[in-house]
Protein backbone atom coordinates (compact mmCIF):
# COMPACT_ATOMS: atom_id res chain seq x y z
CA UNK A 1 0.00 0.00 0.00
CA UNK A 2 1.56 3.40 -1.21
CA UNK A 3 1.97 5.56 2.12
CA UNK A 4 0.20 8.96 2.25
CA UNK A 5 1.67 12.02 1.82
CA UNK A 6 -0.04 14.74 3.77
CA UNK A 7 0.32 18.84 3.13
CA UNK A 8 0.30 20.80 6.34
CA UNK A 9 0.22 24.36 6.02
CA UNK A 10 1.06 26.09 9.38
CA UNK A 11 -0.27 29.91 10.09
CA UNK A 12 1.01 32.71 12.73
CA UNK A 13 -0.72 35.24 11.45
CA UNK A 14 -0.33 39.28 12.37
CA UNK A 15 -0.94 42.23 10.25
CA UNK A 16 2.87 43.26 10.86
CA UNK A 17 4.81 39.83 10.28
CA UNK A 18 2.70 36.85 9.06
CA UNK A 19 4.71 33.58 9.31
CA UNK A 20 4.26 30.25 7.24
CA UNK A 21 5.39 27.53 7.43
CA UNK A 22 4.32 24.20 5.39
CA UNK A 23 5.81 20.90 6.46
CA UNK A 24 4.90 17.38 4.17
CA UNK A 25 4.45 13.96 6.58
CA UNK A 26 5.04 10.79 4.86
CA UNK A 27 4.44 8.12 7.31
CA UNK A 28 6.32 8.57 9.81
CA UNK A 29 8.59 11.40 8.44
CA UNK A 30 8.13 15.11 8.49
CA UNK A 31 9.57 17.28 5.70
CA UNK A 32 10.56 21.35 5.66
CA UNK A 33 8.81 22.10 2.60
CA UNK A 34 8.63 25.84 3.04
CA UNK A 35 8.48 28.73 5.16
CA UNK A 36 8.39 32.16 5.10
CA UNK A 37 7.88 35.86 7.22
CA UNK A 38 5.73 37.95 5.29
CA UNK A 39 6.58 41.44 6.02
CA UNK A 40 4.29 44.61 6.21
CA UNK A 41 5.89 48.46 6.04
CA UNK A 42 5.54 49.18 9.51
CA UNK A 43 3.99 52.66 9.05
CA UNK A 44 1.72 51.64 6.27
CA UNK A 45 -2.14 51.84 7.25
CA UNK A 46 -4.26 48.34 8.12
CA UNK A 47 -5.54 47.84 5.06
CA UNK A 48 -2.40 48.63 3.26
CA UNK A 49 -0.33 46.00 5.21
CA UNK A 50 -3.30 43.73 4.65
CA UNK A 51 -3.33 44.39 1.04
CA UNK A 52 0.24 43.53 0.80
CA UNK A 53 0.24 40.87 3.04
CA UNK A 54 -2.68 39.20 1.89
CA UNK A 55 -1.97 39.24 -1.75
CA UNK A 56 1.50 37.57 -0.79
CA UNK A 57 -0.45 34.99 1.43
CA UNK A 58 -2.56 34.08 -1.66
CA UNK A 59 0.19 33.26 -4.34
CA UNK A 60 1.98 31.04 -1.29
CA UNK A 61 -1.49 29.55 -1.21
CA UNK A 62 -1.86 28.38 -4.70
CA UNK A 63 1.61 27.52 -5.36
CA UNK A 64 1.91 24.94 -1.94
CA UNK A 65 -1.64 23.64 -2.62
CA UNK A 66 -2.23 22.30 1.17
CA UNK A 67 -4.34 19.67 2.02
CA UNK A 68 -4.67 20.77 5.20
CA UNK A 69 -4.64 24.18 7.49
CA UNK A 70 -3.18 24.98 11.09
CA UNK A 71 -3.43 27.86 13.66
CA UNK A 72 -2.81 28.57 16.57
CA UNK A 73 -5.70 29.48 19.03
CA UNK A 74 -5.65 33.18 20.19
CA UNK A 75 -6.35 33.66 23.98
CA UNK A 76 -4.81 36.91 24.62
CA UNK A 77 -3.74 40.37 23.35
CA UNK A 78 -2.21 43.67 24.42
CA UNK A 79 -5.03 45.11 24.53
CA UNK A 80 -8.86 44.97 22.52
CA UNK A 81 -7.63 47.33 19.78
CA UNK A 82 -4.85 44.64 19.25
CA UNK A 83 -6.85 41.62 19.34
CA UNK A 84 -8.84 43.27 17.00
CA UNK A 85 -6.02 43.85 14.37
CA UNK A 86 -4.94 40.34 15.29
CA UNK A 87 -7.82 39.41 14.85
CA UNK A 88 -8.42 40.93 11.05
CA UNK A 89 -4.94 39.23 10.06
CA UNK A 90 -6.00 36.07 11.13
CA UNK A 91 -9.31 36.12 9.43
CA UNK A 92 -7.92 37.12 6.48
CA UNK A 93 -5.46 34.17 6.05
CA UNK A 94 -8.25 31.85 7.23
CA UNK A 95 -10.84 33.70 4.53
CA UNK A 96 -8.33 33.37 1.72
CA UNK A 97 -7.85 29.38 3.10
CA UNK A 98 -11.35 28.59 3.63
CA UNK A 99 -12.31 29.71 -0.11
CA UNK A 100 -10.01 27.18 -1.20
CA UNK A 101 -11.92 24.35 0.38
CA UNK A 102 -9.64 24.48 3.03
CA UNK A 103 -10.05 22.45 6.58
CA UNK A 104 -9.08 25.09 9.58
CA UNK A 105 -7.74 22.96 12.59
CA UNK A 106 -6.58 25.19 15.49
CA UNK A 107 -4.53 24.46 18.35
CA UNK A 108 -3.48 26.21 22.29
CA UNK A 109 -0.29 27.41 21.68
CA UNK A 110 0.19 25.56 24.98
CA UNK A 111 -0.38 22.50 23.00
CA UNK A 112 1.93 23.43 20.47
CA UNK A 113 4.52 23.91 22.19
CA UNK A 114 4.30 20.67 24.42
CA UNK A 115 3.96 18.47 21.57
CA UNK A 116 7.22 20.59 19.95
CA UNK A 117 9.22 20.66 23.53
CA UNK A 118 7.58 18.12 25.53
CA UNK A 119 6.78 21.44 27.48
CA UNK A 120 3.99 23.78 27.65
CA UNK A 121 5.74 26.60 28.69
CA UNK A 122 9.01 26.45 26.73
CA UNK A 123 10.42 29.70 25.49
CA UNK A 124 11.04 30.98 21.97
CA UNK A 125 14.34 29.77 21.58
CA UNK A 126 13.17 26.02 22.76
CA UNK A 127 10.94 25.95 20.24
CA UNK A 128 13.34 27.13 17.80
CA UNK A 129 15.70 24.31 18.59
CA UNK A 130 13.09 21.46 18.90
CA UNK A 131 11.59 22.43 14.97
CA UNK A 132 15.02 22.50 13.86
CA UNK A 133 15.92 18.98 15.34
CA UNK A 134 12.34 17.28 14.52
CA UNK A 135 12.89 18.21 11.18
CA UNK A 136 16.61 18.18 10.51
CA UNK A 137 17.67 21.53 9.51
CA UNK A 138 20.05 23.68 10.66
CA UNK A 139 17.96 26.74 9.20
CA UNK A 140 17.31 29.70 11.61
CA UNK A 141 14.21 30.41 10.21
CA UNK A 142 13.16 33.67 12.25
CA UNK A 143 10.24 33.50 15.41
CA UNK A 144 6.92 33.91 13.52
CA UNK A 145 8.20 31.13 10.90
CA UNK A 146 8.90 28.91 13.79
CA UNK A 147 5.47 29.45 15.48
CA UNK A 148 4.08 28.42 11.95
CA UNK A 149 5.83 25.92 11.44
CA UNK A 150 5.44 24.62 15.12
CA UNK A 151 1.59 24.48 14.56
CA UNK A 152 1.86 22.44 11.30
CA UNK A 153 3.89 19.63 13.53
CA UNK A 154 1.48 19.58 16.17
CA UNK A 155 -1.00 19.14 13.44
CA UNK A 156 0.92 16.42 11.96
CA UNK A 157 1.13 14.81 15.28
CA UNK A 158 -2.55 14.82 15.50
CA UNK A 159 -3.25 13.27 12.34
CA UNK A 160 -1.65 10.09 13.51
CA UNK A 161 -3.33 10.27 16.79
CA UNK A 162 -6.83 10.52 14.66
CA UNK A 163 -6.07 7.46 11.91
CA UNK A 164 -5.02 5.68 15.12
CA UNK A 165 -8.71 6.89 16.85
CA UNK A 166 -10.28 5.58 13.17
CA UNK A 167 -8.39 2.12 13.04
CA UNK A 168 -9.38 1.35 16.50
CA UNK A 169 -13.00 1.93 16.32
CA UNK A 170 -13.60 -0.07 12.87
CA UNK B 1 -21.52 65.57 -18.90
CA UNK B 2 -22.58 62.33 -18.02
CA UNK B 3 -23.43 61.92 -13.80
CA UNK B 4 -21.01 59.37 -12.74
CA UNK B 5 -22.46 56.79 -10.22
CA UNK B 6 -20.35 54.71 -7.73
CA UNK B 7 -22.20 51.41 -6.19
CA UNK B 8 -21.00 51.49 -2.28
CA UNK B 9 -20.98 47.99 -0.52
CA UNK B 10 -21.09 48.78 3.59
CA UNK B 11 -20.34 45.96 5.67
CA UNK B 12 -20.85 45.29 9.15
CA UNK B 13 -18.85 41.82 10.35
CA UNK B 14 -19.93 39.55 12.76
CA UNK B 15 -19.30 35.95 13.52
CA UNK B 16 -22.58 35.07 14.07
CA UNK B 17 -24.28 37.72 11.46
CA UNK B 18 -22.86 39.80 9.30
CA UNK B 19 -24.75 42.47 7.67
CA UNK B 20 -24.38 43.69 4.20
CA UNK B 21 -25.59 47.19 2.18
CA UNK B 22 -25.04 48.04 -0.74
CA UNK B 23 -25.97 51.64 -2.31
CA UNK B 24 -25.61 53.19 -5.48
CA UNK B 25 -25.13 57.00 -5.63
CA UNK B 26 -25.86 58.85 -8.66
CA UNK B 27 -25.16 62.89 -8.32
CA UNK B 28 -26.90 63.66 -5.18
CA UNK B 29 -29.23 60.60 -5.16
CA UNK B 30 -28.93 57.78 -3.51
CA UNK B 31 -30.51 54.65 -4.47
CA UNK B 32 -30.56 51.46 -2.30
CA UNK B 33 -29.38 48.28 -4.27
CA UNK B 34 -29.12 45.51 -1.86
CA UNK B 35 -28.68 44.41 1.84
CA UNK B 36 -28.83 41.10 3.32
CA UNK B 37 -27.72 39.93 7.18
CA UNK B 38 -25.95 36.73 6.98
CA UNK B 39 -26.42 34.05 9.56
CA UNK B 40 -24.87 31.29 10.63
CA UNK B 41 -25.73 28.74 12.99
CA UNK B 42 -25.21 29.87 16.44
CA UNK B 43 -23.45 26.41 18.15
CA UNK B 44 -21.36 25.81 15.16
CA UNK B 45 -17.62 26.57 15.57
CA UNK B 46 -15.89 29.50 14.67
CA UNK B 47 -14.90 28.25 11.35
CA UNK B 48 -17.82 26.35 10.25
CA UNK B 49 -19.80 29.77 10.77
CA UNK B 50 -16.94 31.21 8.82
CA UNK B 51 -17.19 29.29 6.07
CA UNK B 52 -20.50 29.61 5.72
CA UNK B 53 -20.86 33.54 6.33
CA UNK B 54 -17.33 33.80 3.75
CA UNK B 55 -18.97 31.85 0.80
CA UNK B 56 -22.01 33.87 1.29
CA UNK B 57 -20.30 36.95 1.29
CA UNK B 58 -17.73 36.36 -1.70
CA UNK B 59 -21.59 35.33 -3.86
CA UNK B 60 -22.94 38.66 -2.91
CA UNK B 61 -19.72 40.48 -3.85
CA UNK B 62 -19.39 38.83 -7.26
CA UNK B 63 -22.88 39.96 -8.29
CA UNK B 64 -22.81 43.27 -6.85
CA UNK B 65 -19.33 44.21 -7.96
CA UNK B 66 -18.86 47.30 -6.06
CA UNK B 67 -16.65 50.19 -6.98
CA UNK B 68 -15.73 50.45 -3.02
CA UNK B 69 -15.94 48.94 0.80
CA UNK B 70 -16.74 51.26 3.69
CA UNK B 71 -16.89 49.50 7.31
CA UNK B 72 -17.05 50.67 10.83
CA UNK B 73 -13.80 50.79 12.74
CA UNK B 74 -13.89 49.26 16.02
CA UNK B 75 -12.71 50.11 19.22
CA UNK B 76 -14.57 48.12 21.73
CA UNK B 77 -15.43 44.75 22.46
CA UNK B 78 -16.95 42.33 25.86
CA UNK B 79 -13.46 41.51 26.22
CA UNK B 80 -10.29 40.23 24.15
CA UNK B 81 -11.74 36.50 23.07
CA UNK B 82 -14.70 38.52 21.35
CA UNK B 83 -12.65 41.06 19.97
CA UNK B 84 -10.26 38.03 18.07
CA UNK B 85 -13.56 36.73 16.69
CA UNK B 86 -15.21 40.20 16.20
CA UNK B 87 -11.85 40.90 14.29
CA UNK B 88 -11.36 37.33 12.37
CA UNK B 89 -14.73 37.82 11.05
CA UNK B 90 -14.14 41.20 9.77
CA UNK B 91 -10.57 40.34 8.50
CA UNK B 92 -12.28 37.49 6.27
CA UNK B 93 -14.40 40.08 4.71
CA UNK B 94 -11.84 42.69 3.96
CA UNK B 95 -9.18 40.02 2.88
CA UNK B 96 -12.34 39.25 0.39
CA UNK B 97 -12.70 42.52 -0.66
CA UNK B 98 -8.74 43.13 -0.77
CA UNK B 99 -8.33 40.48 -3.15
CA UNK B 100 -11.10 41.91 -5.87
CA UNK B 101 -8.77 45.12 -6.01
CA UNK B 102 -10.98 47.42 -3.71
CA UNK B 103 -10.34 49.90 -1.76
CA UNK B 104 -11.99 49.39 2.29
CA UNK B 105 -12.54 53.02 3.55
CA UNK B 106 -12.98 52.83 7.62
CA UNK B 107 -15.55 55.42 9.51
CA UNK B 108 -15.88 55.72 13.28
CA UNK B 109 -19.30 54.47 14.61
CA UNK B 110 -19.75 57.94 16.07
CA UNK B 111 -19.01 59.26 12.57
CA UNK B 112 -21.40 57.06 10.81
CA UNK B 113 -24.18 57.67 13.20
CA UNK B 114 -23.28 61.97 13.12
CA UNK B 115 -23.52 61.65 9.21
CA UNK B 116 -26.87 59.84 9.06
CA UNK B 117 -28.96 61.12 12.29
CA UNK B 118 -27.10 64.47 13.26
CA UNK B 119 -26.09 63.30 16.49
CA UNK B 120 -23.07 61.04 17.38
CA UNK B 121 -24.73 59.09 20.19
CA UNK B 122 -27.93 58.21 18.21
CA UNK B 123 -29.57 54.74 19.33
CA UNK B 124 -30.26 51.72 16.93
CA UNK B 125 -33.58 52.88 16.55
CA UNK B 126 -33.41 56.49 15.64
CA UNK B 127 -30.75 55.11 13.07
CA UNK B 128 -32.90 52.80 11.48
CA UNK B 129 -35.53 55.71 10.91
CA UNK B 130 -33.15 58.46 9.45
CA UNK B 131 -31.53 55.22 7.02
CA UNK B 132 -35.09 54.77 5.47
CA UNK B 133 -35.92 58.41 5.29
CA UNK B 134 -32.94 58.81 3.63
CA UNK B 135 -33.01 56.28 1.01
CA UNK B 136 -36.81 56.55 0.69
CA UNK B 137 -37.77 53.38 1.85
CA UNK B 138 -39.85 51.88 4.31
CA UNK B 139 -38.58 48.47 4.29
CA UNK B 140 -37.62 47.41 8.10
CA UNK B 141 -34.09 46.52 7.01
CA UNK B 142 -32.98 45.05 10.57
CA UNK B 143 -30.27 46.36 12.97
CA UNK B 144 -27.32 44.78 11.67
CA UNK B 145 -28.14 45.54 7.64
CA UNK B 146 -28.68 48.79 8.39
CA UNK B 147 -25.70 49.90 10.64
CA UNK B 148 -24.16 48.46 7.06
CA UNK B 149 -25.93 50.41 4.96
CA UNK B 150 -25.30 53.58 7.23
CA UNK B 151 -21.61 53.28 6.79
CA UNK B 152 -22.03 52.85 2.89
CA UNK B 153 -24.32 56.27 2.93
CA UNK B 154 -21.56 57.36 5.45
CA UNK B 155 -19.11 57.02 2.96
CA UNK B 156 -20.81 58.46 0.09
CA UNK B 157 -21.12 61.67 2.38
CA UNK B 158 -17.31 61.65 2.23
CA UNK B 159 -17.48 61.14 -1.32
CA UNK B 160 -18.63 64.45 -2.08
CA UNK B 161 -16.31 66.43 0.20
CA UNK B 162 -13.67 64.32 -1.79
CA UNK B 163 -14.46 65.37 -4.85
CA UNK B 164 -15.36 69.13 -3.36
CA UNK B 165 -11.76 69.12 -2.16
CA UNK B 166 -9.65 67.87 -5.32
CA UNK B 167 -11.79 70.47 -7.52
CA UNK B 168 -10.86 73.51 -4.78
CA UNK B 169 -7.11 72.66 -4.68
CA UNK B 170 -6.91 71.94 -9.04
Amino acid sequence: MATQTTRILGIDPGSHHMGIGCVEKTGNKLRLLFCEILHAPKNDTLYDRLEIIGGRFQKVLQDLRPDTVAVEDIFFAKNVRSAIYLGTARGMAIGACLSQGLKIHEYAPTLVKSVVTGHGRSDKVQVQKMVQLILGTRIELGFDATDAVAVAICHANHLDRDRMVRRLST
